[in-house]
């Protein structure tokens, strides 16, 4: 397949990388910046573009990889094109692109964290499509199925609710981490220390339920550890980040 | 070294299961329930006991590894013994020992999650190590070190603190999971999707800082997305739970 990539981002690298992997071919990337465009573009072999009448009109697939306040206007100057667009966006709805075109859309939203600085291994990382129609949404699965080994169909309704769970299980938790950190830091304590804790952590949850996993002092609510604790945080937000989740573990264990 | 455990819980058992594979005999496993004493008590070749008078005199290290509120009360009826005492519990100084003797004592405090159902490595587990003199220390960090390749002395005090950051990094961080997993399945979505994204968000954090690795709608307070968010959540503790988070990870990122 020939493709165009919108945006320049970690998805869109992560993505076009992968892409680009088995066997397709990339052949423009678009940014409002061209030095990300550029960027980009020369590790895909792709022609970088900063202005959005330049896109080929012939490729059979547009990725739309950027922010969210931004995927509406782009959407709205994109001009008409053969092949189908998609965005990978969570929280948007696929619809969207209805108010610029009448057929050929969907989404391919890869539930993941992407960083720059790491290689993302696609095989393992669930994909969730969506299409305007039948013949959209089996191009769509295909694609995704050429880099993952776990393709699924869901609707935009439910997807708005994966990325919620993601937030928690990725961006929450890694605040957890954040806290713990700096709790240690300034008692003069390497967070080093918490690694083969927060190791343990995951290597619980991948073998049971969370829920069943779960110890501590709030599980049986134990106010004279949970207040020792409190009194020991000095930051009042902490302190209620610390009472809420407390009785949120104790609400959940009974 | 001959050693009598004092609890027959998770520390208990894996404690002792280490200590017993690197040559130590483990000669008593006392428990308020004949039971529990009887089924640890088997696996690692030691004598039974449920009565605390009936505790054999002449061992070199008496592990107490009880729930932290009926510790001081064991600790009270212990007959008088030439070992050293020690506890393991994260939240309790070292001097409540001094209440019952003059010297001898201390803590040794393994920072890790433990499960009967799995099985615990010791040698990356860091110990922290606590002696009323330089003696009983070095004798309680020789014992530690032949199980574990990180062992530190840490006083009281920052053990408190060390206990707190392991309620953050495994507790509630564990809850963020329980959280996602309920989300997904309120949908009928398998809360199983989310296992790549949990084990890449502790994958990124071995390598780097947490708050370096944050993502996601709250660190430029992405205030559309995160009343979309809010606007899903059903449950009122929860939706406070986002909220606060989301505004302290946003405190963090500046």
């Amino acid at each position: 397949m020939r493709i165009v990539f919108l945006g320049s981002g970690n998805v869109a690298t992560h993505l076009s990388f992968a892409l680009k992997k088995t066997g397709n071919d990339i052949i423009q990337v678009y940014s409002k910046t061209l030095e990300n465009a550029e960027l980009l573009a020369s590790k895909v072999d792709a022609d970088p573009i900063d202005d959005i009448k330049l896109i080929n009109t012939n490729a059979d697939l547009y990725i739309f990889s950027v922010k969210d306040d931004i995927l509406p206007e782009i959407v709205e100057h994109m001009p008409e094109t053969t092949g189908i667009w998609a965005h990978t966006a969570g929280s948007m709805p696929m619809y969207l692109f209805s108010a610029k075109r009448r057929e050929g859309y969907g989404v391919v939203y890869p539930l993941q964290t992407f960083s720059k600085s790491r290689e993302a291994d696609f095989s393992n990382i669930p994909f969730f499509i969506e299409g305007d129609n039948p013949k959209t949404e089996h191009i769509l699965v295909e694609t995704a199925k050429s880099i993952s080994g776990s393709v699924r169909l869901l609707d935009s309704e439910k997807r708005r609710y994966l990325h919620l769970a993601a937030v928690f299980a990725n961006n929450f938790s890694n605040h957890m981490f954040t806290l713990a950190s700096e709790i240690l830091d300034q008692e003069g304590v390497s967070a080093e220390v918490l690694k083969p804790l927060i190791s343990e952590t995951v290597a619980k949850v991948m073998v049971m339920e969370p829920k069943k996993a779960q110890t501590g002092p709030a599980v049986r609510y134990d106010e004279k550890v949970i207040q020792k604790h409190l009194d020991l945080i000095q930051d009042n937000d902490t302190k209620k980040i610390y009472e809420l989740i407390s009785k949120s573990i104790n609400k959940h264990s009974k």
